[in-house]
């Protein structure tokens, strides 16, 4: 392997054969093949793009480059759901219990927050005592002895990503397709799925803003994974307002038990049920939307998804109280009321500002090193369209302290009447079911009945 | 600096600033840019290119990293000339003494050979004991001296060139027309000059095979000299055939010896008075070419040419002697006449092929690192057009062994015979001139009358 005409090889629009792919990442991966002859190459792709089997090629020699989540033969289906990232996006913390309290195996292999949006380990770490750190070999014993697993990628799996995507971060890479897609689906293969539910978000506080985009990414993955032998299944989702009522760490987790006992709706129930349909439809648990919307609710109704979300926290060393007492997790001092000015419809808020107001109070990442501050976040209590009178609590802040809480509130009290002037439509929430055969509008979910 | 949003910029075809660009290539000189970001700019670079004030600013910032061949005020006109590359290519070895005996201050900073194309460097240190490596205080000493200079690049000047083209060599950028660009005019404009004629070769030998990009970069190229206030003129000429009878390192000082005796004919002098009448217009010691060419033949006739050789192989550590006596040169223990097989007129043959000929004898560099035989080579004798007879002697083999030479004989034959098959026009020898006003068809030279 001669690197320099492999870069000029995909540098003139050819494609390269698997095992240069396969060599490149092994070479990279051990040190032999140098950053500066990586960066121009993916450099390159950001031209040229992959062409499918080059995708596959690269998911695949990134996928070998560590171990998988080892799976006995036979047993329940294996499904898991990853999200493009958003704002007030919890889902995960609601399906992995939801799913395995429905017999499904749900290996929930999660990342951190960075930037406007949250992640799930931030969230699940909020419970005093969660650990997501473990060891491949305790995350699968876990998930054979209660069906989920709520963990943080390892160094043992796909060691090729880390190193590459340190590398993209830094060189002006990271906003291509496939090499998103090679990053995104090496991980999930690794957790050796039978089935994978993508949830590609869409607007602007989506990692892909555009409709046009977000459906060529979610057509990507699905592809490289059902060639990769999982079956994978996409929706577009909206983006272009927070999911549910909370951005944060610990009023997530809140937000995520009242789902857990049915006491949650709107936005949150209406995505977190569809992607769990998809689930269970995977994991051949139901045969069509309507019967899996009803075995999730009735799942949830029955106790059992919440004595599911009980056991992950144990088996995690998180403190199990916090499930019936959410009072004993980590509180801010500053709780502010923030009223509406005016009479008006509920706009939806950009979710953008809203994740940085977060950050900015310290409940995020500017970069990988900060510390994250659980108990600090916002709620935004009306639904989007909802109507709205003059001097009603539209929102809470949750600071660390009252200076935090000043800018936070000004900021919102700016950024709902910027909504306001701009009189946008939001987006449909559930936009487009994506599967490897064809792509069509969502549809009814009809969850409410 | 923040390099990545520089490279996401850049990605994006957008063009960055003077500053910026001074930035990046001081950071780069200095170690504090790493390689993995510059290759990435770079690779951003083949695909969007540079607008000719990024060209003009990166060129600057790259002669500004190191130091310049120091120049007193007023004097007599320094002008240089530059060629992108040949086989056989020897008239900086006859222009640089031909110009100085003239009264032109020639400041001949060359290279060595890479691939199939020889260098001026390896060519003077056929003569024994001739130094080309000397601080840039000595070769300006020189310079004032006796008007000419011969030497290497040193660590003094453009170090962000050596830097960044060793980057450029390993990571698939190397042909990008404002990046060679670049490289060369930065060098160039280091020696200070008045004025500069560029030798852009075209045809299967050139670095820059086609009509098209050859007269792009001869444009290019052009423009940055005359934008940083050096006139700068270029000649397209004829790379589809070696240039002159030899091709190798002793026997082409040979054959520029002759050419300073006024012994050489053909495709060679023509192309050295072409070039040659372009410097000494630039320096004002002609009004036409006409006038050039005769001023030029009349300094070689005088005698004038050869003695300035002579002080120049003196000054720098050379054998004078070889000079009335090239047996004092390097001779290879081989020497094989080829004859052709049949009856014909001799065909334009392929100079990469005949240059991989000299290499593959041990007369040129696979990698920088490899030594240099001065004594092979390879004679070929009638001019493109020329009848030939069968079993008249066509070319001479000049080798270190018996195989060596057998391995020779067979290509030479080979290639010979597939060009009398392929009834090749040859290219005319000089095509175009470009200067910053205008393009034009060369036109005559009538340098034989």
């Amino acid at each position: 392997m001669v690197v320099p005409r492999l870069i000029e090889r995909k540098r003139a629009g050819e494609a390269l054969t698997s095992g240069e792919w396969r060599a490149l990442v092994a070479g990279y991966t051990a040190g032999e093949v140098p950053d500066y002859q990586v960066s121009a190459l993916l450099m390159a792709v950001m031209f040229r793009g992959l062409d499918p089997s080059e995708l596959g090629a690269l998911t695949q020699a990134m996928l070998d480059s560590g171990d998988r989540l080892s799976r006995p033969s036979g047993g329940p289906s294996r499904i898991d759901k990853h999200s493009t990232g958003g704002v007030g996006d919890k889902t995960s913390l609601i399906l992995a219990p939801l799913l395995a309290a429905c017999g499904v195996r749900v290996p929930m292999m999660s990342g951190r927050g960075l930037g406007h949006t949250g992640g799930t380990l931030d969230k699940l770490e909020a419970i005093p005592g969660f650990m997501t750190r473990m060891p491949l070999i305790d995350a699968a014993r876990q998930l054979d002895a209660i069906g989920v697993v709520m963990f943080g990628q390892t160094d043992e799996i796909v060691p090729a990503d880390r190193k590459l995507y340190a590398l993209r971060d830094v060189t002006g890479t990271v906003e291509s397709i496939p090499l998103i897609t090679a990053s995104i689906m090496s991980k999930k293969l690794a957790e050796q799925l039978d089935g994978l539910v993508l949830d590609v978000k869409v607007g602007s506080g989506a990692f892909m803003p555009k409709l046009d985009d977000a459906r060529t990414l979610a057509r990507t993955m699905v592809d490289v994974g059902t060639q990769a032998g999982c079956r994978t299944v996409a929706l577009l989702t909206a983006m272009d307002r927070p999911l549910g009522r909370t951005a944060g760490n610990a009023i997530e987790v809140v937000e995520s038990i009242a789902a857990l006992r049915g006491e949650a709706a709107g936005d949150l129930m209406e995505v977190t049920l569809a992607l769990g349909a998809e689930m269970l439809m995977l994991a051949g648990k139901a045969v069509n939307r309507a019967e899996a919307v009803a075995r999730l609710k009735a799942t949830i109704r029955s106790g059992a998804a919440l004595d599911k979300l009980r056991e992950v926290v144990r088996w995690q060393g998180g403190d199990v109280a916090v499930i019936d007492d959410p009072s004993r997790l980590p509180a801010a001092p500053i709780v502010r009321k923030i009223r509406a000015g005016h009479n008006g419809r509920m706009p939806p808020l950009p979710p953008r500002a809203l994740g940085e107001m977060v950050v900015a109070m310290g409940g995020g990442r500017r970069t990988a090193a900060d510390e994250v501050d659980p108990a600090v976040g916002l709620e935004i209590l009306p639904r989007v369209g909802q109507s709205v009178q003059g001097g009603e609590v539209v929102a809470v802040v949750h600071a660390r302290t009252a200076a935090d809480a000043d800018v936070a509130e000004t900021s919102l009290l700016r950024a709902l009447d910027a909504a306001w002037q701009r009189h946008e439509q939001p987006l449909p929430l559930l936009l487009e079911r994506i599967t490897s055969e064809h792509s069509e509008p969502y549809g009814e979910l009809q969850w409410d009945r």
